[in-house]
């Protein structure tokens, strides 16, 4: 009987969530209160309890629910069909794993991870290469198990945005290299800035914090701000969401837009369709439709003129001192100075694309061409003065700012200037549904949300994300849109022609 | 071969030792930061994941293997005999409840922790109610499949200190009763406590406690501090330990004192030995044991004038407006006014006893006698006027103040008094050996943690308790130290004769 199995897939799907909230739960905790001399102990757990998954995922008894599920479609829950479907991808993608390898995997990962944070403090990569060889050489072969005779690079973007890969990345980026390097080259004369690092009290950006997620409608009630040195959001199911935030009290602007930026990740996850939230399927699609929507909210409405008005009232409410002789106009034009810089999360919009280009030719060589990790702070800082312009002191600054590729995470960061680029050809099909702007400038981001989650929050991985997003669109996606939008809001800013 | 099942026993030991890992830091984070409306999410995983531990727990292999190395003991790593010992008596414990019960009970358990958060915030005990009657009769049931002649109570305090029963604790709470309530009674000008109930704001607050964990020599690579609504310790082996504190504005001896008494938990599980840190032996041996370290540091050392002394320079420079006119000595005076009062965690030394007793009483006759659920409150209130001569004006601060019972903890508060009286005798001994007060007096606790380290902390669970702190003692436990501990020293602070 089908429905028995569907019953039995039901129970299992909600033990694997269990594991799954545990681990993720383990690795939230490592990222921000974990004492650091706990790593060894946190390690053996990630081992024990990812075995344990491994085992439930690969078992034959999976395998054989998810087929019998897939041969009797038309008689099951849409959301349980979908969910067997993506598993069965994912399956293929882990079978073809050693289990050792498997396992011996998640726990170099957070060893790696780990070691990561003090290297980048020490600024040391010769720390930190060794672990990262490791994470390369299994990746490698992890992709090559799964698809002996594709470039491996291709399957490894793959994995992050399906069918994505190689040929449409270098179209994609080699349009932004030669709508864009132009216009910052013509950027003369510079804002003044200073007011944007005086001194913030923490404390006081912790309450400006608490503000912005309200304005971004986030229920407290399932969603906590933390804090770490690398910001990210982690959900344990849409009830449970966690952004996370690093303050520096000599600039504002940093935490302000991790917040907005983590917090359009966290919007995603609150508003996916309650009756999927408990499945995997129950989260964001894939990477780059993810951050299309951190980098929307922080970007062309967290930087927009309209959303500045909006909030700097309340901006001078909590920083007086700070903000007592300044304009919203002329902090709108503070948070979008562009200038070609070394660290990518702090970039501003113009120049960042770059810094995801230099990530992006480095991996493709690292993983389809000669690159060894060796050489990769050395090919990076080329990368930066070749395509930035600008000398790297260290490779704090340098190949070891990202949390990434500590992670395990190749491929990924591609995913940070496509989600950059739908957005600009998404708001465009927003504005013929709604009034984006003038609800903006009231501080009244509720309109925007609520066709976000009609269009995509609430389907969580129901559609494929390339289907979908064309779906929004209501055409192919077309980068012209983000190199317009970046071309259009600076030569008004910088008063270009 | 015995030393393959070794070493398959140590096996399951590290996967034990993983999901213990997982749900400890769960059910930390649910007390620390998760949010509140992941309550039924995070009731689903304790589900799944208690669900295995059962089956690990109870399987006839785990049985099998535990007999065998019994059976071999003089073969086999002591460490590991011990293990196998008390994994015996707890499989005993747990295997005759049906498994569907407990299951169920961990997530009875879980939802009953947060309906009783939100009780007590609303002083509604009667919301709180039906989740606490199921617990209770969860535990009469598990404690008659367990030993179905004995009587319940008893059965229960054996769980939390082994051979207590309440034939001993009628008798040491008599005598607790028969020597204090004269010393209370005579108690008549108070001192002025005014400057404790100043402002002292969190984050000054937050740097008193980071002082007060280096004074106890806690090193926070192993050992953090987290915010919560009712302290507590826990801990993921020795390398990963967290204390918490609440911190009140208007009191800043509450957190102080918290973090002491924490601190207290926490210098115990780090000093166990590295050898057994990762069996489930390598934790503290009894709660009265433990609650006799937090309670040995929180009084008989953190609440003496040497103790005051030496760390009242530092206060002053880290309160410097609040304590400006103040003295060490006047300080000691303040911290150890002694009045009846409602909250037990707030009382001070004299009348602690005293509100543990209520507890002990009732808890005695809901699993004894014929005490229902729903007349706790009622008798709650009863004895406080009966017993510390005060009304009790709600449940917040009556019934509903304390989270053990919300967490199916009952049994365990004795420990509390049991865990003073033995602080009062182990100090006698600890004199006879290093020179406790001058070490103090210069903020040295290191001489005192060693001592311990050596008689207590190192050996884990690997002694009886009882015997363990005869062993220390060097003598039968005798509730006369603790009472004469606390008559003279009371007699002293108020003057009395």
């Amino acid at each position: 009987m089908i429905s028995e199995t569907v019953e039995k897939y039901r129970t299992y799907l909600e033990k694997l969530r269990a594991y799954e909230h545990a681990m993720g739960l383990m690795s939230y905790d490592m990222n921000t209160i974990m004492p650091k001399g706990a790593g060894p102990v946190v390690g053996s757990t990630f081992g024990v309890l990812s075995e344990v998954m491994y085992d439930m995922v690969t078992a034959p008894e999976t395998e054989e629910m998810q087929q019998e599920i897939l041969a009797h479609r038309d008689e099951v829950d849409p959301a349980i069909v979908r969910t067997a479907e993506l598993a069965t991808e994912e399956h293929a993608r882990i079978a073809c794993i050693p289990k050792e390898e498997y396992v011996q995997y998640t726990i170099d990962q957070t060893t790696a991870d780990q070691v990561w944070h003090e290297a980048k403090i020490k600024s040391d990569f010769e720390m930190f290469r060794p672990h990262l060889e490791k994470l390369v050489a299994a990746q490698k072969r992890f992709a090559k198990y799964y698809k002996p005779d594709a470039p491996v690079y291709d399957t490894m973007l793959d994995g992050y945005e399906k069918g994505l890969n190689t040929a449409t990345l270098d179209r994609f980026f080699k349009a932004v290299r030669e709508r864009l390097v132009p216009v910052i080259a013509k950027i003369k004369e510079q804002p003044d800035v200073g007011f944007l690092h005086t001194h913030y009290p923490t404390a006081d950006q912790r309450v400006f914090s608490d503000y912005l997620m309200d304005v971004l409608g986030l229920d407290r009630n399932y969603c906590v701000i933390g804090e770490t040195e690398h910001p990210f959001t982690t959900s344990f199911t849409k009830y449970d969401v966690r952004i996370t935030t690093h303050y520096h009290e000599d600039a504002v602007e940093a935490s302000m837009y991790s917040v907005i930026h983590e917090g359009g990740h966290a919007t995603y996850e609150r508003n996916i369709a309650d009756e999927i939230a408990k499945l995997p399927i129950g989260g964001g699609v894939s990477m780059s439709v993810h951050e299309c929507q951190s980098r929307f909210f922080e970007n062309i409405i967290g930087r927009s003129e309209p959303f500045i008005e909006a909030i700097f009232p309340k901006m001078q409410e909590i920083f007086p001192e700070q903000l007592k002789n300044v304009t919203a106009h002329e902090f709108y034009v503070a948070v979008n100075k562009a200038e070609p810089s070394l660290i990518r999360t702090e970039a501003d919009e113009l120049t960042y694309s770059l810094h995801v280009m230099v990530r992006y030719e480095l991996e493709k060589r690292l993983f389809n061409g000669d690159l060894e990790v060796k050489d990769l702070p050395a090919e990076w800082n080329r990368m930066y003065k070749e395509y930035l312009g600008i000398d790297v002191p260290d490779d704090r600054r340098g190949v070891l700012q990202d949390s990434h590729w500590a992670g395990g995470l190749f491929g990924y960061f591609p995913s940070y200037a496509l989600g950059s680029a739908y957005g600009a050809q998404m708001i465009k099909r927003m504005e013929q549904d709604i009034d984006v702007w003038t609800n903006v400038r009231e501080g009244n981001l509720k309109p925007i949300v609520e066709w976000l989650t009609d269009k995509i929050y609430r389907f969580g991985c129901m559609k494929e994300p390339v289907a979908m997003m064309e779906e929004v669109f209501g055409a192919p996606f077309d980068p012209t849109y983000y190199t317009d939008y970046l071309t259009k809001k600076y030569s008004e800013l910088y008063h270009l022609n």
